[in-house]
């Protein structure tokens, strides 16, 4: 009988569960000051990264935490079989820029903020399926980039409001390999795209909730796990208000978190010293802080079992103009120790 | 000893290969004067198709498409288990939208105008795999979204140049499954992004014929294979010119394909009678081309083994006004009548 690859309609097993031998993470000065601070690899001081434009410095960042993971891993482009990435940019253009520098094949996404993890999820179907053996994740955000694209020009410095995230400036990068040490891939839930009306650009973490609550609620009950199986539920980028709607949505379903429960939006900024109001987003909020930080507290042995959930507002500047709500998704992954 | 799932270092072989067990093709007007009118399910004569924005005709075209190919194979989305899709719109909106309304576990895709390809790829390896059983692949692409996003305001009608093409407003979709009956998919390349330093966005064709080179060249060298294998080599959207270029490039290789190469862009219109300039363009060139008249020529014995190229110009529109070239992108799939 061949091995259960499926559980429930969204939950994939990996019975050779696809080990991260490593990570690369680059990020802003604005992120370097705040708690996760000397949980990243790179801190880059310029905003323009010596470059001419902000969109040419988000590329640069991308490739940078590319090169630290294949550093770290003593490898080379030429060792890695598929680059799957994406950002925020329209038609995720310094993903494709990075790409064409790096030379990898290249398979882009677009998953919003939550990107990460798509990349995760495929990466391991690819490495447990057998059809690879090393696969490079990684994507980046910019907060001049997506500020100007998605909101007002940067330079206006418009006022913003309580409920609005910062978008990270960084990039992550991760390795996936069929053997090596490091932490393992075990399942992924593949999310569905849910939007429960709310159209407000400038409160990410109300769409987002309840997309990050269906998808945790369907992975608990695909694998018929609870969450003390967990010791670790880790959202992406919910933020200080997201994470409140999430907790309130989980306890409908019978579900009590409490502090099991956190954020990688929460975790990156200190929202009173770094005026931060409900705290990082973006494609990299996710990226550098489970590459970096809960990578490290589960290689310490710190956390044995996470359940991440790579979290996004899947918004185009123009279609709330039009009249459409912002629908939400979120993708998951369980990350063990070995 | 376990089967090879990998040739040289971009080619994947597929031992189970997925069914193609239905189709679903919906196209505009413009489309459904040009040669291959006969082979579309669908044909919408009005542009806006009753919405009040081309974005929302564009989400309303792919989830027609979407439909249809459901209806075909008598399945719901209930049945599907991973929705696959993307589209030329900022942050893939039109998918993220359909994905939204039609309720299956979603993963976006961007690969410009190869991502109907790139699904398939993914697709193959998640059923092959051992992850899915039916998985739905499906992209759209609108001529008045398209212009508008891209280039000039649609209303101003700005004189097009000799090597532009025109964007195929349309939307095809395809359901691939573990068994059935219909073509199979054995083998998949995934192309690596080449930039020859093309940065006209008026000469897609010359973007990316190189791109489609590279991958036509990898995926012979990796199989062992020669184009007489092949009954038919057709790309995605190169048109008259990337195709001319293209021919050049592997006859430079040392392959000469002559008539056996052909092109989707090239294909749908006619371009003296509809004044299309260099031909079709956009993700639904490929999709409706494909899961058209490709598919119905496999059908009728007329083609035994396809090799397709889905050609991606990884253009974001301010790009080039930063100094940027054009990256090109081709994935490539072969389809046998079974």
């Amino acid at each position: 009988m061949p091995a259960v690859k499926k559980l429930g309609q969204q939950t994939l097993v990996f019975h050779n569960p696809p080990t991260i031998i490593a990570s690369g993470t680059v990020v802003g000065s604005k992120e370097a000051e705040g708690p996760l601070a000397k949980t990243f690899d790179h801190v880059i001081e310029d905003p323009y990264h010596g470059e001419k434009s902000w969109e040419r410095a988000e590329r640069r960042l991308l490739e940078d935490a590319v090169q630290t993971a294949l550093q770290k891993a003593n490898l080379t482009p030429q060792d890695i079989e598929f680059f799957l990435a994406g950002d925020l940019e329209n038609q995720t253009e310094a993903s494709s820029l990075a790409a064409r520098n790096l030379g990898m094949p290249y398979l882009g996404l677009f998953g919003a903020c939550s990107t990460f993890f798509e990349g995760i999820v495929l990466a391991s179907v690819l490495i447990d399926g057998g059809f690879a053996e090393r696969v490079l994740v990684a994507v980046s955000s910019h907060c001049c980039t997506a500020e100007k694209q998605f909101r007002f020009p940067t330079e206006q410095g418009v006022q913003r409001s309580p409920t609005q995230s910062w978008t990270v400036t960084g990039a992550g990068a991760i390795i996936l390999a069929a053997g090596g040490n490091g932490p393992v891939v075990t399942h992924a839930t593949v999310g569905k795209v849910i939007d429960m009306g709310q159209g407000d650009p400038a409160n990410f973490g109300a769409v987002m909730a309840p997309a990050a609550t269906d998808t945790i609620v369907r992975h608990l009950q695909d694998t018929g796990r609870g969450p003390a199986e967990y010791d670790l539920v880790v959202t992406g980028d919910l933020g200080l208000v997201g994470r409140e709607i999430a907790s309130k949505l989980l306890e409908d379903h019978g579900y009590s978190l409490r502090d099991r429960f956190t954020d990688c939006g929460v975790l990156i900024y200190d929202p009173q010293k770094q005026d931060t109001h409900a705290g990082g987003s973006g494609c990299a909020c996710l990226a550098v802080v489970t590459g970096g930080y809960i990578l490290q507290q589960i290689q310490a042995g710190k956390l044995q079992r996470v359940l991440g959930v790579g979290t996004g507002a899947l918004l185009n500047a123009d279609s709330p103009k039009q009249g459409e709500t912002i629908p939400g998704i979120g993708h998951a992954i369980v990350i063990e120790r070995r």
